[in-house]
């Protein structure tokens, strides 16, 4: 353990403003601070008590054509197995010291998978999900239910379920994962364990919808023979057929004059635990924006980060100071009371709808458990 | 208002067991009682405090030929409109002193509509549910929202809705309500308002689905553009493709060796409010049951009455010392503590899978707000 | 079981308002009806919907003087043992058929020991307690846990807990039994076991506080060795002491400018389970009301039925139509959406304070847990 | 905004166990990675996704000598006022990085206050406490109710509140505040605004009890003229009078053969929420704890962290692999995962009782909040 006498910091910051002269007095009372573990809150008050959630993380964006590619090399020469466990190469905000962190609360990785490999069973407190921005092939095992993955699914996996990964396909395949790493490692809330060395040749049969899918993903209905419910969803995939559609209805609904989106030209839809109504993990929300063509949405900012992939389509979004084109793949994070809004712009290569689909995925359960949310309409788009 | 020296009613029983001895004192304290309008508990407490739930309605079935074919008659004789509201006729369990009452608590009634009639709009406190046993052509408007109605559709329509319903065809439909009347009758919690005269043109048209369906109809998806949440579910109708392949499903993962269902043979699902996971209104539990060719339930008694309609199939089904042979359309009753068990039994007529579909209505949710839910398993089948 | 052919009720009103012309048809329709145990909406619909609640159960006032007498003949001369279990006198709203209740949910008597008397240990599902206006010296043992009862106090027990009481004085004692009897009785959904024969003679003991208090009577503090949550308070006695000086402390915080009071001179606490927050009971909600001297409460009616009873002052309460003086023990109850208001005038026997202090309990938590809680200012006090 | 190509850290540790073979393919792959801000799973995955949370806090202790000592050393010459707001010092726990915060999500700190001086008025989404180990005269002003402060007493103040301190007396007083600050730091949660300049003359005087206190303070008592719940407890201090007499009467009870207690000799006090019945604060829980001369608490290790102060008594505390001998104001930390066990152990100067009493404060319900709370028992009392 480390001892006061061998604290090598400087815990008491002189150059705050606003502070006490620095006389003799001052200085023999900063040492002896120092010398029992001790900071006074003047000095820090700023930093820590600001006005408005100031984040250190920044606005950033990862290109899908580098993530994808770099993936694809690390598949090449770096094997997937027990103890690295996963080929998962995370986002790492610029702001957060070079930790693998795309928010103080959030992960995100490109995951990579060659044919026939197996990414090992485990299982950890972390709250997880996958998200399939192209290609189909693989299949994570759930508690030992295959669940297979295709563009536009939609995969949670909440804490301490055993999962592991299966690429029954001749091609390589990469999604997304998304975890709460970062928190819980902030809280010091994580626990590991590995699984079996081996699935068994039953979970490697390639069925079309999982038994979760079977049991929970009929809208509305619930099994009686649920056992009593567990902290994250039962359903373990949301297939892109139903978000798509969701999407188009509310759309459609819009223009027949009666509501439905969330703004004008504006459709989303989260993805909710059907036991509860509530968010799909208990740390992270997730959901998916359908910007229409030309459409545009207001700026907002709120406590809490989020992390956005691009489904499909091209537009340009705009993240307090930093404005971006984005394209299919492409990965940006939005910090902490940092205004964000995204307008479409159909590209040359886009769908024929012209439609901006944004996947988004946030920390907001935790600050709604704890009564932290707060958000806020901007008139510009810019950080306060 | 009554007053005390009017009341015809003789108070006290004095023929109950285990009473003090009639001597002119105990009969000047009776007068006494009753003068005032005074019940003593000792006299009353073998009705009201019995060890086990012991009610006064009792085991009933009633058959849909009969049912429907008054019904029918009643279409040629007597107008639907404005004061009547509706032409709808409750099953009065006989148990009941001649309420048109089911249980205690629900209310079944089979609701017939002509070619092109009307039933007018109005609101009322009382939860609603229709589900439709034959037919389809009518749809019912809920909040302005058209909502088709067909063949194994179940619609809620929470309290103080504005609703109507039309008939669009050429033929009559039936279709049977259940509601909560009888409790809120007991409780005294009812209102109710007129509506429009007539509901608008845009109304009338017939979607395929209606706007309901299209926001919410998605499993596990929530419409963002949803404004806060509702005491009912918002999902207007639970259409019997979905109810059909979730209850398919079961016995298939049940097949494959991985459970599934309630117990062998038996698959089930509870509709629930997609907002909040539970029960689709605050007073009422739906359900439909699928017992697969030869399977039989086991007998359990628990608090809180049932409402059963045979869906499709036939079998045989025992109510306490009571058992029937029933099949399409029929409806019976299960009272509160009273065993129940259902066997399949396929009929020369039955479709091909000689399954026994049950729909089944109850006030469990009732009894699950107020902590006073409780079941028991049976040997045998019979009242105890 | 009935059978339909013996049934003797004539099911179908045919002098409802709006009705069918009645042809020979008609007739012949109704005819089949009754055969078949059915019943038409159109000729309930009057009774079943009204526009506002429309209680059987009548305004109505029981005089603690004649409550009294009565109790004390009754202590005379019907013994308390099992079987009987208690020497408990209902108050029967005269507009309820002569049925033992008070309101179509609630129960209310006045129970009468005699000096050294017990009454015997059992449980049942129904939600009770005790509420002493005058005298001291039982005590009731809950759980095994005996509890004290003096003027002022509130002692609320869930259901499904035993208990028995015991006079440990030379002198009577009376006071008011609040349950849920007729709605459980309503419900089907009561059971009820008898318990030991005898309380062993350390539950003879009469201790200052009981074990509930001095585990769970700490404002704020919850017991870190409570287990899980029961659907009822554990807190088995609210003393008067506490109560009072709550009262008080709103007066006089009131009076310092800074509201703290309901309305005007109105004070009010609702007794509250500790580990929730919530009701006392799943079914019942207490309250203690203050009426400063001269202060009146504003109208208002509500869905769902009250039982006051006078603990000290006097004044004049009305309820609907009617209007009494009432003073210290007189018992008076509000049916369901009718409007209630009372006012504090001081008789030449009252205590110094001039106030009107009520106690009340109510059904409120059933129609809070299921939605059905509405509620309405008024600016007459008339039944509407 | 930092770019990639500023970013001075080395993002990919090459140095992890079970790492592939560093090739010169590998580097260029890592180098690629860094380029694109992109970090592996394998090379961080054992910091990360250990098996059990092992946390960079350390356990420590703080003596309350040597911080009060140091508390009127500041008072003697550092000004309280805006800018500084408040002359707090706070605990840095030696193992995160000179960081002013006692563990990952906590805050504590020395707060002092000298004669007639004022801490301006200000609020902030943190939540907070004070606790008082010695000492009274001052009280803190919380939405303009003045609220005592005096030795034993606990007051929490929830996020979002106005609050100000002003010491009435001639002599000054330290107490110790708990906030949530590296939650919400960490989180990106927290706002702050400014208050009034000086509080008025109204909230000068010494109430004997606050306004929240008597209107909240009573055992199982709800004002019926409390507004919607807030987030945090309405009750603005716990009396230690209350404390007190709930922790001797759980060992009375114990001693009396009833249970009561958490384990022999070890009782113990949760504050809170009297709306709810739950956690005191959003994300902070605190408790009292007794334990009996000679007893000692089983050695137990649970997620999420504690501090805790000897509020009397004297003992010995083990901490994962430290044991140190406590008394009175003495602070010391639990970091998550670590063990703990307490024996109290008379010394001299000890009140007769001869118990300890440990107060502690922990981040429990944000784990409880979001289901990451595990806990265990231990054999030894050693980090596992």
């Amino acid at each position: 353990m480390m001892t006061p006498t061998d604290n090598p910091v400087r815990l008491v910051a002189v150059d705050a403003p606003d502070q006490p002269d620095v006389t003799p007095a001052l200085e023999e009372l900063y040492r002896g601070f120092e010398h029992e573990m001790l900071v006074p809150l003047w000095t820090e008050i700023g930093d820590l008590m600001p006005a408005h959630p100031r984040s250190q993380a920044v606005p950033h964006v990862w290109r899908w054509e580098a993530l994808r590619q770099l993936a694809a090399e690390a598949g090449a020469i770096v094997p997937v197995g027990r103890g690295g466990e996963r080929r998962a190469i995370a986002l790492a905000n610029p702001g957060l010291a070079g930790r693998p962190f795309a928010t103080p609360t959030l992960w995100a990785a490109i995951q990579y998978l060659m044919p026939g490999e197996d990414a090992p069973e485990h299982r950890h407190t972390q709250h997880a999900f996958r998200f399939v921005v192209e290609g189909e092939g693989v299949w994570t095992v759930v508690g030992r239910d295959p669940v297979p993955m295709r563009r536009g699914d939609f995969l949670p996996q909440a804490g301490w379920n055993w999962h592991a990964h299966h690429n029954a396909t001749d091609h390589p395949m990469a999604w997304i994962d998304g975890l709460d790493i970062p928190f819980q490692y902030a809280t010091d809330a994580q626990s590991f364990e590995f699984g079996r060395e081996k699935i068994s040749p039953a979970e490697r049969v390639t069925p079309e919808r999982s038994r979760s899918e079977r049991l929970w993903g009929h809208p509305g209905l619930r099994p009686l023979s649920a056992a009593a419910p567990t902290p994250g969803s039962p359903l373990l995939a949301y297939k892109w057929e139903h978000t798509d559609r969701a999407l188009t209805d509310q759309l459609d609904i819009e223009s027949e004059g009666h509501g439905g989106t969330v703004e004008p030209g504006h459709a989303a839809v989260r993805f909710t635990n059907p036991e509860s109504g509530g968010d799909v993990l208990p740390t992270i929300r997730a959901e998916m924006h359908r910007i229409a063509r030309g459409a545009e949405t207001a700026s907002t900012r709120e406590t809490g980060s989020s992390v956005f992939q691009v489904f499909d389509g091209s537009g340009t979004v705009t993240v307090g100071d930093s404005s971006w084109t984005v394209t299919r793949g492409d990965i940006f994070v939005v910090p902490s009371w940092v205004g964000f809004s995204a307008r479409s712009e159909a590209g040359s290569t886009d769908s024929d709808s012209g439609a901006l689909d944004l996947f988004r995925f946030s920390d907001a359960p935790i600050f709604d458990a704890l009564g932290l949310h707060r958000s806020q309409a901007q008139v510009g788009g810019g950080r306060a």
